[in-house]
């Protein structure tokens, strides 16, 4: 799909420069010194020729056929230049200069007009604003990069193009292969999702990388990840985690979820493997590039010394991964092959004097290992270890049905061993803790992978009458929907409410209880009061006409004292609800992700614990379940000492109703029950409160 | 106090060998190399001469006095050998030998025997099963590792010998100086505490690193940590965390509490700085040789690229430092110096094409600014970037009386940058994450340096009644303390017990309800029932005598019924509780550090959230109050919405006591106050109820 700008047949520098120090002349030299195999044409209206290559004033005057070309002009001549490419009839553009949306208003424009043109002609186009972009499979370094990165299959994309320098020379130094690399600049035309998509496809590429600091269409990103990670590990390093992402938001579903929490349920849900760091970025990368996938959690550790294996041994239980208790086989097979003292248990301690024999004899039997699910290989450098030659074994031993990682620990004494494995395939790491990190993405991956289909459930419910009230309140721009409408909307959505009625006088207020049954409840009905019972707004257990009639006058005379400007609109009767656990439901519209279901237990697990888990709409009910088993407080849910268990299949399917009802209308801003009521298995659960905030239809 | 082992005036090598492959070669090679100055002797039977160096059959023949001895003598000839230096006059052995403790039962009674003989002459032993010792402030390698560091202010000390040898090897690579490196080996003599104590008044160390595997006396631990903190920073990687901690022990302060929390509430309380992997070891190890402590926790950045500076920024976020936001006067300070893309807010982006002149005026700018207590500079090699000016710049800058710490990200183009900052005392991270966990740790310690002094209350007590119950209770082998006994011993420390009678018979019981006056408690007492309200023998609010009647026959007749083996002493009748927020107080005692407090709100918050925080008696006042505000609940405590402001004080108090209690008694090996009812300030607070599990004293 971005094949010209991939793997181009012909490249054109539009800007080229016979000066040594200018962007212009390093990427024709990069283009040429990283062996670009097609026509290479630089475009100057002043020089005939430039590093050997005859130079021409315009693509047009060149008067063949270029695929890519590549931008380094000032910015005034941009356009032109652009103009002049389109012309001659190029496929893809990447555009060097700065200038454009980064600097205002007016450079946005600029940007905007650019796309434009592109577009009208079917040519895609990379930056502007950026560093450019490399692919080693093809030899093309169409940037002004001056590193070259050994051929490899791991990919980068990155919205910084100074990380991109950091990462090619962390890439040189330890010789870690390179496909492509691209620098994403202003990001105008193509974008992350562009090159997940194209990445996906590329052949070259077995792991792709980004370093992203925003996402432009968050609902695409979504799509165009979730594809990507469904055939390769996509490992995403999202920077500007906080602050940034705290909005001034009036409900509790809306100030829980920031920024940072709808990156991870999005990423959770496209199975973007998530870095938290630089570091972590390289170190998956690597592990991923290397090994396969494991197909469980338990981990063999081999390691000459005590110290390294307890290490490992904390970090495999730290993170949620299981030290091997190896079969009785694998122990006695490796009894005779090793001294008294070290230890056949797992971490398997093959001894300070360990040869590289052992080693490989270890690993062997790991592997072979039917409750070894990966190995990690650990060494330090003690006086008689043959460090070189071990490393060698490692290499021998690993047989990649399996993943291996290793780390040896030090500095000069295990340089040589680092390069090779680098070399070799096997990932190496600076400390234990950080082979296993990298083996527990691996594993998280693999889980992702192997996760059931996803089957949204669609519930039959009254779609037209939910859609008739939305409309009703939009018309009348009442964009807060109080609790009587908001059920209303519910009722149409097949949530279990109980039955109740709006009465606007004493006397209806009576009619109203007397036609429900008492006890019943009264509340206030106000587009002006939000948190209804701290004004004395909400009256439960009235179980007479007479109790009913004074609840009434009591609460209009005392709410009119205390809110004078506050309209009142009559009250809400309805039957008492049936007692249960009190949770709430909700969703707010993530700008980048759109809508995004909240879980809590009420209260103060809400208010106070802020123990409250996310989830991207529409959801299936294996993802419901997991946003309720995800809380920390779940095994209130699932019933402790003396704590009756409640209907949590009830809740999972509130929750898949409320994914339905608000993908049904994105004119629901934010919305949530609370309380929603459960009561235990085979019990009723109730919506008991609810609040809906709507936006016109955009 | 161990000045023979760090800096000996001469030193034997006892069961030195002419053959290079064999330690008591090396060992001697290593002490000849690295530049020993005083007398070294080799002793070997049937040598005469070594490495150029005099050999005598035994030390005795040497003739003159040795202050150190190192023995590499194969196992059946240490004893001897050890007498031999004993009878010779040595002050310190270091014994390389293994074969003892690790081996079993017979190797601990030579290596017990070792120490007695060597104690009886007040000779001080390393080892045995150790690498040795080094000393680069006088030139000693009395090891048989390798490499020989650069000369500096890191001591470590490591229980691992492996481990050493990786660290050295990291050191040399990274030129990381060192001051003295100890291996611990078997810690027969000499541990951790010793080893803190010389190091702490040793000149020539600036920061104390060790990698402990267990530690031998935990009182003592925290003596000598807290007074080596006290000095200097003491860093320490304690590894074995996981599962060696979990204790199967029966109440909820025991199950609790394992080894990893008991390890992390020793260090808080001595002010260890607690390194979790191997890396953050020496990423702390560096950034507190190198630079001053910061005194307070605003950051600033420099960086010539956004995205490393975004980076950077959550990282301070997340850690809890602060982005400092600069004076207006700084800010207005540079922009003259910066071209008007570059940001002069806080990340201080210097863009990519910073020369070392604007990156030296926006560190020394910010340095000066007085609302900035560190800074962190960030540099991404990207094209026109004189990266080696910069570090030298970076150099030029930093004043030593804030920390700068720096992160020039890459691989081989800062190669030459990140020597130069080892070698000039800015310590470098290969990520800005790294870097920013570093200055974190260093605020860490800054604030525990800064501490006001410990002062813990000791409160007037009736100790000796609390002694005799305690006393009558071992006497009669009820080591388990039911709630009467229990609050029989609350009481003597002055906690506020709500009045209550033993009674055993119905109208005793009746009895002791109407001197209470009603409504009363009746609780069942059972030195065999625990969990008195799951089986029934609770009942509250009873108003009357008939009621005070029923429900004693009721209470021993269902108990009777549902456990008929248990042995029933009557009831227990006492005034109702006031009603307040339930909070659980504990403590049990940690076979390692002792008694350990436990504070958490009652109910789901420590059985299913595990809210709960411990330290180590005695505390102070704000020990106290930092173990409530360490709670996820607090706010619960400090009243939020609709919830009342309870008298944290009072609970505060009540840990304060527990602490004095168990501090007094050593024989009370588990207790807690569960529940605690806290009233609102001003109100009561009261125990209302309460067990002890005690064990004779030894």
């Amino acid at each position: 799909m971005l094949d010209a700008l991939f793997s181009p047949k012909s490249v054109a520098v539009v800007g080229a420069s016979k000066s040594p120090d200018k962007v212009g002349n390093r990427i024709l030299a990069n283009l040429i010194n990283c062996g670009f195999r097609g026509p290479l044409v630089p475009i100057n209206p002043t020089a005939k020729e430039i590093l050997g290559r005859t130079c021409y004033p315009s693509l047009r005057d060149y008067g063949q056929s270029v695929d890519l070309a590549v931008l380094v002009v000032p910015k005034p001549a941009v356009m032109a230049a652009v103009d002049d490419c389109l012309a001659a009839g190029v496929q893809a553009l990447i555009v060097i200069t700065a200038g454009f949306k980064e600097t205002g208003a007016e450079g946005a424009q600029q940007e905007r007009e650019l796309v434009q043109r592109c577009r009208a002609r079917g040519v895609r186009l990379v930056g502007p604003n950026c560093l450019g972009l490399l692919n080693t499979a093809h030899q093309l370094n169409a940037s002004f990069a001056n590193i070259w990165p050994a051929r490899g299959h791991i990919s980068f994309m990155s919205q910084s193009g100074a990380l991109m320098s950091a990462i090619l020379d962390y890439a040189a130094l330890h010789r870690l292969g390179i496909s492509s690399m691209i620098s994403l600049g202003n990001k105008a035309d193509v974008d992350e999702n562009d090159l997940l998509e194209a990445l996906a496809a590329d052949p070259d590429t077995n792991v792709i990388v980004g370093y992203l600091e925003s996402i432009m269409d968050g609902d695409k990103f979504i799509r165009a990840a979730e594809s990507a990670a469904s055939r390769k590990p996509v490992i995403i390093f999202k920077s500007g985690v906080t602050q940034a992402g705290v909005r001034a938001a009036s409900s509790h579903t809306g100030s829980l979820a920031g920024a940072d929490i709808a990156y991870g349920a999005a990423f959770r849900r496209a199975g973007v493997i998530r870095a938290e760091t630089f570091e972590q970025m390289i170190d998956y990368a690597m592990a991923f590039t290397m090994q396969p996938l494991p197909t469980g959690s338990r981990v063999a550790i081999v390691t000459n010394a005590g110290g390294p294996g307890i290490m490992a041994a904390d970090a495999v239980e730290q993170m949620g991964l299981e030290i091997s208790p190896l079969t009785e086989e694998s122990r006695a097979a490796m009894r005779p092959h090793l001294p008294e003292a070290a230890s056949v248990a797992n971490p398997i301690d093959v001894l300070g004097d360990a040869d590289p024999e052992r080693y490989e004899m270890a690993i062997r039997t790991a592997l072979a290992d039917p409750t070894v699910d990966a190995v990690v290989v650990l060494l330090t450098p003690q006086a008689v270890t043959r460090v070189r030659e071990t490393a060698e074994a490692v290499v021998r031993a690993a047989d990649r049905r399996k993943p291996v990682l290793a780390s040896f620990m030090g500095g000069q004494d295990v340089a040589a061993a680092v390069e090779m494995f680098m070399r070799d395939g096997i990932p190496h790491y600076p400390s234990p803790e950080r082979a296993v990190a990298a083996l527990w993405a691996m594993r998280q991956y693999a889980q992702w992978r192997a996760r059931p289909p996803r089957v949204v459930a669609r519930f039959p419910v009254n779609r037209r009458r939910a859609e008739r009230i939305i409309n009703r309140q939009i018309r009348m721009n009442q964009l807060q929907v109080g609790e009587v409408a908001a059920k209303e909307i519910l009722r149409a959505y097949e949530f279990d409410v109980p039955p109740g009625f709006h009465a606007l006088t004493r006397e209806e207020a009576v009619e109203a209880a007397e036609r429900i049954g008492f006890p019943v409840a009264m509340k206030i009905v106000s587009p002006d009061i939000i948190h209804k019972s701290d004004l004395g707004g909400v009256r439960l257990n009235l179980d007479s006409a007479d109790a009913v009639r004074d609840a009434f006058d009591l609460m209009m005379l005392r709410i009119r004292q205390r809110v004078p400007e506050a309209r009142l609109d009559g009250v809400y009767v309805e039957k008492m609800c049936p007692r249960g656990r009190e949770v709430i439901l909700g969703m707010t519209r993530d700008p980048q992700f759109g809508p995004m279901l909240m879980f809590g237990l009420g209260g103060i697990f809400v208010e106070v614990l802020k123990d409250v888990t996310f989830h991207i709409a529409p959801i299936t009910r294996e993802e419901a379940r997991q946003m309720l088993e995800s809380t920390r407080s779940y095994a209130l849910l699932r019933g402790v000492r003396g704590q009756p268990r409640v209907d949590v299949d009830a809740i999972a399917e509130g929750l898949q109703r409320i994914s339905q009802l608000v993908t049904d209308f994105p004119e629901i801003r934010e919305m949530d029950i609370n309380p929603f009521i459960v009561g235990p298995v085979g019990g009723v659960s109730v919506a008991a409160d609810a609040r809906f905030t709507l936006q016109p239809r955009s």
